[in-house]
């Protein structure tokens, strides 16, 4: 038996100690956009420190302005030097009615396919997904003593808020997690057989608006048609961010977006992608992008606005009828190449203010922002990776790209110059962000089993 | 001394007495739409219901479908039969953090200009209004031990909510609550020192509808710009509720609208209103109302609708990239004569059921509707009221309009043939429905003479 089919035995035999090990990290609360969550997240932290120990690295949690950043360095050896991310902290959990269970009690759940559900908070994003690498170096160290190549870790805990402490946690310790390559295990297989490495992702920029008229709540029947309603003029504003044709309707908003290179959207001609059956999979039957777009381009490769929340006047039971002195809303871009982020929120900031009525203020707040990127398509790492996926799934591994942002990429390319290597094994339908958030147990299971080939097949290269 | 003037002398002196009595009653916190405090409402009517037994009255409490009913009555004696009517339900008290005190602890502040506020929920809408003519009828008793005029009473519980069991009740009880006139104080007065009788008011139609799309909420990342966003669908279709001229934009909808009959237009343009003041002392400088049309006709002669409340997608702390499934609004219409509230119901759902994208359905819930109306000008009740009120205030009443709507005066109208004589002593700046509500203590101690004056001068009428 080789080595590698050891290590890959002994990824089968301890699986049950790998699934307990992820429900153990599920069952703790990290949820970093809400405050009284906040000891949750440390205790996160601690607890994948105390992973990196076991693992041999040595491995420190390093306070930020927000949540820990966990850093953990295994021994020096010939080769490359890769460094894992991954973020511990998870999305809220409401509307918590809509949970079939409670959301950090993990637990197994048989599908008539013969597929097994980890349901849970996190399951998928990114606390299954992490624990994939881990679990790998942790099968690789039980084998042979010892991690196979250099390798770092870093894990965040403010993603799902848009990693407000990286910059100036790069910036004090970029030296130190300087390294060949990073590697992501936070995106979607290309379907349920076969495996993808992520190659070009949209950008994002995020903000919450407020519309303030007049200086208090109004009756409706006194002043109702004379006062102005914030809940009339958001909904006005709103009403004109996207058009009829799915476009969105900002002035320059567009400005420097290129098509697709044909080279990419052959390849992507070539993937079994069905886009009706991936909205039909939700409840959709008409992409509601710009007109004359597939479903993949506009969910890829075209940028887009969105509302993630609104909420104005009365809204509890019965009925108020008062005029709202104010609205707010949450909304968010998502960026292709070509769109500078700060750019785009001052376009957006100039529309919302141009649509203003008299007596109307508005109050806007930032919140993150990163650019679309695109990696490079060769070199011998992404070619030893792709030969690795291909060994565990028995298919090739698609190039693909993805609609969501992954903000760290763009820091760590800036600041360290380093490119990534996306290598998930989420499926479309795992639920991220919603209730009922799911993970394959085959994603964790042969996730864990396809970071073993990669670090085999990294370790043959010769420095 | 005439029997009058004792009357008078008696509110005075017995004024500390009224304020703690009017105290007690905002101490119960009815309000009517939220199912928590339907027991206070329970004990708002028996509280009112001990009040009568004091007058003398017969008085009962009526359960309903809803909050209970509360009708006395007190003596025959020849000459007009009054039905006066009020509420003793109050309106939510969110935002609760906009209160300066707490709303049901009322208290007495006294102003840089000599005036003292009565500050509380319901100070003014309705209890403190209605307290002054039980505190008119209490003097009468104390004095002369009697009423002086046959006084029948109606209070309900449910005003706020849209008087749901006024019909039903009206249907089983109008035998006993027919008398020749009915007298409401819910209105304004139409200056701080000018008394005013309200003729004509606004109909209305309130509403709630709910977009959903799709199945779940989803990922902004992976579907964003594909799958349709409730809150944009939302946005849409209250952007096209009001145009920029200030009208409503739901076809059909002034079908029937008539101008104001002149002799009206010319009685209003001799009333000392200062439309710029009356959006000023809201923090407002233009009106937001039909272009053309000045504030008083915008408020008291024009339709409008308004938005009352929105509510979508993730509006806590931070920020969650989802695209809503969900978005809800609660709306309402003001209606002016001519206009036909189910008519008005069904062209606004027609109008939202065509702006609805593809994968999107509606929910409409149906809230409370009353058709706008005008009273009678002529008569001797009214003639006889005017110059009461002319006598305690020292200057003629207004007969004026209002935007509100007060729906039970349809409902007697059309069940009962009962006309309504509307007098009220609120201030347009007392805050109703609004955090830090308040009542003068001049519009509780002159209101309550007003009445006084009011009954010694129906009390001459001959049969």
């Amino acid at each position: 038996m080789t080595t590698l089919d050891a290590v890959l035995q002994q990824t089968d035999t301890g699986l049950q100690a790998s699934l307990d090990r992820l429900f153990d990290f599920i069952a703790i609360p990290s949820v970093s956009t809400e405050g009284r969550y906040a000891a949750d997240c440390r205790q996160a932290a601690e607890w994948l420190a105390g992973q990196l120990a076991e693992l041999g690295l040595e491995s420190a949690v390093h306070n930020t302005a927000g949540h820990p950043m966990v850093v953990g360095h295994g021994a020096a050896v010939p080769g490359p030097h890769v460094l894992f991310y991954g973020h511990y902290d998870v999305q809220p959990v409401d509307p918590l009615a809509l949970w079939s269970h409670p959301p950090f009690e993990a637990k197994l759940a048989p599908q008539p396919d013969g597929e097994t559900h980890i349901l849970g908070r996190g399951a998928s994003d990114d606390k299954g997904q992490l624990l994939t690498f881990i679990e790998a170096c942790r099968a690789w160290k039980s084998v042979t003593g010892t991690l196979p190549i250099r390798i770092s870790m870093l894990f965040e805990g403010e993603e799902e808020a848009g990693s407000p402490s990286l910059a100036p946690f790069l910036a004090a310790h970029g030296d130190e997690l300087r390294a060949d390559v990073m590697l992501v295990c936070d995106t979607d297989m290309w379907d349920h057989d076969t495996p993808a490495i992520t190659t070009m992702w949209r950008g994002f920029v995020s903000e919450e608006f407020e519309i303030i008229c007049g200086d208090r709540d109004l009756h409706s029947g006194m002043f109702g048609s004379a006062a102005r309603n914030a809940a009339q003029v958001m909904g006005t504003i709103i009403g004109r961010l996207r058009l009829d044709d799915g476009s969105v309707g900002i002035p320059g908003f567009y400005d420097g977006v290129e098509e697709l290179p044909e080279v990419i959207r052959e390849q992507w001609a070539t993937l079994p992608f069905d886009g009706a059956k991936f909205l039909n999979d939700v409840g959709l039957t008409t992409p509601a992008g710009e007109d004359g777009r597939s479903v993949l381009e506009q969910v890829w490769a075209r940028p887009t606005c969105e509302i993630n929340g609104v909420w104005s006047g009365y809204t509890g039971d019965g009925f108020k009828t008062v005029i709202p002195a104010r609205a707010s809303a949450k909304l968010s871009f998502r960026l292709v190449a070509g769109q500078d982020p700060d750019r785009i929120r001052e376009l957006f900031r100039s529309f919302v203010e141009a649509l203003l009525p008299p007596d109307c203020r508005v109050v806007f707040k930032a919140y993150a922002a990163a650019p679309a990127q695109m990696m490079p398509l060769d070199g011998t790492l992404l070619a030893k990776a792709r030969a690795a996926l291909a060994d565990e799934w028995g298919r090739p591994a698609a190039l693909a790209g993805t609609g969501g942002s992954i903000p760290i990429l763009g820091a760590f390319k800036e600041r360290l110059g380093m490119d990534s290597l996306l290598v998930g094994f989420a499926r479309f339908d795992n639920r991220i962000h919603s209730p009922n958030e799911k993970y394959d147990l085959s994603s964790f299971h042969k996730g864990i089993r396809s970071w073993v080939r990669i670090l085999a097949a990294f370790s043959e290269i010769q420095p």
